[in-house]
């Protein structure tokens, strides 16, 4: 089989999605042992995580392999992600070499970039993440990029799968939520991606100049449709939520006004209403939605203490879900019967 | 079995404390193989760390599990380890997903956390530790809180029944000591603790004002008592010393100024003969009592460069005793066969 | 067997060197298995490190052991390295105890340690990874010193071995290369070393003032007649190139104005050509002599990107093999059948 990465859940077949899903409960039943003896993954954190590589690391260890953690900037060499140029600034490793190099040392790589820049039409082509997949010689692992989170999004499609069965037909918001600062995409175009691949209704209800790209609107209703489910975009947030049978509050900040923080938090303001409430979890379905979050989340900022400590709540089932859904993936990208 | 957490060695029962301690020197003397295999083991590390990182991550590895090293703030998210608060602020993950999360990756969490405040009457509750037990699902260890470095203490008690056989009536001094910094009372109070466990005789020298708190005079002396031992404390430090089995030179900050630099220094002016010296080893019992530390030490600060090197010093064995004591600890918590 | 240390590849037996050659080759062939069980690596980074610790992590967990990563004044205390100091400064922990304590918890010692001060007759004398070995008391591994990075000298061998075949007479140029900052000289001297103990014609082509240091002359020209080849310094760049069947380019800086670095500045204004290019690459023996380096590498600075991307670049197989020679080197001083 031909080398495959992991940088989009839409880019990999529906089918071949759906069997990552079945080994991830699968293997939260406990029915998977081994598989990555002597396999290595090499992750690349230019940006923090808790989860993400306690997650991975977890999942490699237990099927018997071994994760590296590098940090570039912190305990390794600033990372030059830009090509054709002529390295006399600050970077002092370029990712091609990068790339190549771990790909001797590892099985597969794994990277995490955020955006940085100040020009979304740039930060839209998610170089770093595509550069690491180009020169890399092993396959790739996108542990969040500018514009995708799929092992995030892996995770959600488990979470709602378990939750709710039968997914078809049922609804799904991604709320857009309040916070201080103005927040990547990622998260939520994956989000959204994965209850299109379950053939949800997905809703998005956000205000007005929260917009998420306009590829990510394309390739949620594509998905959506071929799925049979659908996709609309609103700012009622109460209607939104009314009847829903998952919301999934998320901030990001206004991709017009990216990279311009000024701009954009006075265009924030006064919007701190959106966020999750227990009024608002009452008015989902049967009054028995549940609450998603990728964590980490501000409390009493994104969503209420009393939501995320009570009953209604998914979030750490969400979060544990992340184990599971990369053992799966690692074992499908490098396991020894592969 | 319920959950147990290893939070203060006086919080465990005695026998259970000296089944520990037989069990490390049991494996010290090389007869416990494997014993966590799959098992992981969380350490959330708020401050530094070399002994503690290096030992609990081998313990981990030589009998077959794993460790994470997480540095919130550094690697990872900054933490928020106060309740009810409304996260609008610097830190973006509160200890209580932390907690919840980590619990559903791994068979344990470890947490370090230094006091970072101003006001004693806060930290002294020893809250972020406190609260990480409350909210994670598998037992916590601590890894020195602001009150007490209880894997530090169970290497200390190790140490002295290895050196001395019979603890009992055998005295045990601890000495402040004169350092540039005002440093937290975490390993004091938890020697200390030890050598009351041992039933020694406790002797605390320290010039005036650099009591330990109230609370840590209280359970020393409670434990002393019911082991058979005592506790005393002096500002004769001369007279402490001479005739001692051991000495546990430490320097900590005067909780009275906790947070007033300026005022602690000044108490600590004048005070650079507090430490430890050839001439005042050579008083101890039969000149052959020993000088025990924690590490990291300021040579010539704490401890004269010819103690540390001669044969009167203890502090590598006790280094040494981290590894096998957590290695009972971890096996006791979390062990295959528990 | 005594206990061995590796800080320096002239330090060791020619023969000996040969031997961890030929079981590198060996364990590249797949040939080798296990060996590093329960055994475990203390690695102490001083300055930041991708393919090292990469390689080395990589290396202890294939056969079966484990690697810990300390990085003191990071994750762990900031490290004292002079001996007789009266520490109340900034440094925490003494190099001795480090060096004591982490013997007890490891198998063995990696160090890395850049030269940091003015002074390069304090430098030169090499004293952090000295101290380690010296107060350690399981083999101390050099990392990159201030003078030495032997395990990458070991993969420049290697990849010489495996590209020639036979190297007695072949030409090997160390290239000095231009580049934004004052470097090390560890590198150039380790290549230089390699190469010599190939046997090979070493040239050492650099500008006027960018001499190694006098002893790393003695040492290569000493290794390089006894192996039956030879060392020349030039500074005709083009004349060294003509012919030769490898180039290693590398920057370094004027150890005559160590420390000053706007007179070393000065000195490497206008050397901008001193750069590895597919011209001078076209006039190497045959036209078909191949380009090395250490990485990390600022591309179309040091070489030139079409250089680094062509059929004439080892630098990839030469990362490569750093993995193989540790693996080897580590077997060799700790594995289990030793």
């Amino acid at each position: 089989m031909s080398r495959r990465d992991w940088l989009a859940m839409e880019e990999w077949l529906p089918d071949d999605v759906d069997s990552l899903l079945d080994l991830a409960a699968s293997i939260k039943r406990g029915e998977v042992d081994g598989g990555l003896e002597k396999r290595v993954l090499a992750m690349v954190f230019m940006d923090p995580s808790l989860r993400t590589r306690a997650s991975m690391e977890t999942a490699m260890f237990l099927h018997g392999g071994h994760a590296l953690c590098l940090e570039p900037g912190k305990g390794s060499w600033a990372m030059e992600t830009e090509l054709d140029v002529v390295m006399d600034g600050t970077t002092v490793e370029h990712i091609i070499e990068a790339a190549r190099v771990l790909s001797r040392y590892a099985d597969a790589l794994a990277v995490r970039s955020f955006p940085k820049g100040t020009d979304w039409a740039v930060e839209r082509e998610d170089r770093t993440i595509r550069h690491f997949a180009e020169f890399a010689t092993v396959p790739v692992i996108n542990l969040e990029s500018s514009r995708r989170h799929p092992c995030q999004g892996l995770a959600d499609a488990m979470t709602l799968r378990e939750r709710l069965g039968e997914t078809a037909g049922k609804r799904f918001v991604l709320q857009w939520a309040w916070h201080p600062k103005a927040l990547p995409t990622a998260v939520p175009a994956s989000a959204a991606i994965a209850a299109a691949h379950l053939g949800m209704e997905v809703v998005i209800a956000r205000p007005q100049g929260y917009d998420l790209d306009p590829d990510d609107y394309t390739a949620v209703e594509a998905l959506a449709t071929a799925r049979g489910g659908s996709m609309r975009v609103t700012d009622d947030l109460e209607g939104a939520i009314e009847g829903a049978h998952a919301v999934y509050p998320k901030s990001w900040g206004a991709l017009g006004h990216f990279g311009q923080p000024e701009a954009e938090r006075a265009l924030r303001e006064g919007k701190r209403d959106w966020r999750l409430t227990e009024e608002r979890m009452a008015t989902t379905a049967d009054g028995k939605g549940f609450a998603m979050h990728c964590l980490p989340v501000r409390r009493n900022v994104e969503i209420d203490g009393a939501v995320l400590d009570g009953p209604q709540s998914a979030v750490i089932d969400q979060a544990e879900n992340r184990l599971h859904v990369q053992r799966a993936l690692l074992l499908e990208l490098i396991g020894t019967s592969g």
